[in-house]
């Protein structure tokens, strides 16, 4: 195995998993695969950074109701959202009492999170643990870019940051599906420095980490009966087409991106579709674990992308830093 | 073993560590356990935050060297920093070219680096990987309180956030101090608001982690020829060791703090002490780790400490959440 991935000697199971989501997504055309969709942006609480926290936690209760599971079976938590400090994660799991592992993946935390809280129970630190993570648009929209009061205009290649949380029961015994494999990414940066333009920043690490997959393990990608991104966009995933088109390998088949399928982008005008924490993990908690569990794909590659840029980084005129963890989904060990 | 400790059956060497620090940190009392001291607080870059990235990459390069490994010898790095969506490591680790795992876990950073990357070596999953973490006084004084140039005027409880980075490289296989067991905390939030008392916000969860430690080992404090927390200060100092003198045990003869062991706080007018992800860091990496090594103490616990709070989080009228995680160093395996 190359030192990008990990085999895991004894899959663990994704025994539980939930999402809640907001108006918008619940409008889309993922809405049947939601636990919970929120009308209110507020969801009832004073500010929409308490909103954001108790998204995430209404999400992990779910995630072990489904897991026939108390919060204190759990070993680990492995959590992170967009906000400055992460604050969304500790204040949505500052009464739980279950040890905590805060991570910062932007984007790429669903995949982050599960990667970690597989390893830890197939390395024998753990007998469940969770992964879990958030977005919330207007949290993300007054933190990155304007007040929403000032009604900025959208360039064609913005995304739209999902209101979502998703939470995964990882268990080292379960009915499945099983985290089989893990790939970790290195940070890739080819020079793009348009915020507005977060697929194409990201699109060179979703290619990286798929291509140390596939050299690592000696898959190839029709090994998967589906390969998802998230969250590249249109634009993005039509660049990760165009990477693997020039290697001689068509991926029209079976691959998809989550920014493009948690939205109906043209009828929802969110233009290159969806993005934040909570979009990938949205799409993996309900389309994609659902998916599998009815039967439709036997083994899935999920790779979460994220930009490791900050407002900050952009004033001062620095290039945007992408990375893409990958984590092997299958039915069976 | 108790549900929030680890002990690692094959435990890992810190075959490596390094730090590097700013002008203050090298007048203080612990000059002599730094590996490199930097007058000038731009580090020569055009930003305060290039500056603190390119701390990083130093300190990370001194840590491979002592440890005689080439970068691509890394498995993993386990890394983060205080700010904003951890631009400080992602742009430290951009061209590195190494499989690397965010962490946002506030001063706590260098104790949850370090008890991931020794659960990635002993899970079997790695053979090397580097624990990394940075704070800098310009970076974090403008992003959490006000612009330098404003001169505000400091509380009698407030804490100088460090100028420093911290390294260290742990091999599966090595001379030692080893990584024997990890603590992972849990968030404990006393509902201590003032954002310039953080030694009381997060005394409580060192107390908590540190109490989880002796139940789940059955260890006891004078087990350990040093305790050490950080960064508290002074005044979270003292509240640890009313918490277990309350308790009947006196932990005055082998515990101190980060913060308090940092700076001469009188001399050099830094009120409670040091703060910030590099002072645990060069604390550990410098005076803690050289006086393992040089026989000083056998078996250290050390725990670092972390506030999740953000400045949005104190402007919503939010209390602290702490959380404190604890690694064993034992100079025997």
């Amino acid at each position: 195995m190359g030192t990008q991935t990990v085999r895991l000697a004894d899959p663990p199971s994704v025994t539980g998993s939930a999402n809640v989501v907001g108006k918008r997504e619940g409008e889309g055309p993922l809405r049947a695969n939601f636990d919970r969709i929120e009308q209110d942006s507020t969801f009832g609480e004073a500010s929409w950074e308490k909103a954001e926290s108790l998204m995430q936690k209404q999400a992990l209760a779910l995630a072990l109701d489904k897991a026939k599971l108390p919060a204190s079976a759990l070993h680990y938590i492995f959590a992170g959202d967009l906000l400055n400090q992460c604050i969304g994660t500790s204040f949505a799991l500052r009464e739980l009492g279950v040890a905590f592992f805060g991570l910062y993946g932007a984007c790429s935390t669903m995949a982050e999170s599960l990667s970690l809280a597989a390893m830890s129970i197939d390395g024998g630190f753990a007998d469940a643990a969770a992964a879990l993570t958030s977005s919330h648009f207007c949290t993300a929209e007054r933190q990155y870019r304007t007040p929403l009061e000032y009604g900025g205009q959208r360039t064609p290649t913005a995304q739209w940051t999902a209101t979502a949380a998703g939470a995964c029961i990882l268990t080292a015994a379960g009915p499945g599906p099983y985290v089989t494999h893990v790939t970790t990414g290195k940070i890739v940066d080819k020079g793009i420095k348009d915020a507005n333009n977060m697929g194409a920043a990201m699109a060179p690490a979703a290619y990286d980490t798929l291509c140390a997959h596939f050299a690592d393990t000696g898959f190839r990608p029709d090994d998967y009966d589906l390969i998802v991104t998230g969250d590249l966009g249109v634009l993005g995933k039509s660049i990760v087409l165009d990477f693997f088109h020039q290697d001689g390998k068509d991926l029209t088949g079976n691959y998809d991106d989550c920014g493009v399928l948690l939205y109906d982008a043209k009828k929802q005008d969110v233009h290159c579709g969806g993005s934040g924490c909570g979009c990938s993990a949205a799409v993996l908690t309900g389309y994609i674990l659902d998916g599998m569990c009815a039967g439709r794909w036997k083994r899935v590659l999920f790779a979460a992308t994220g930009a490791l840029l900050s407002p900050t980084s952009t004033q001062q005129g620095e290039s945007i830093p992408g990375i893409c963890h990958a984590v092997a989904l299958d039915v069976a060990k």
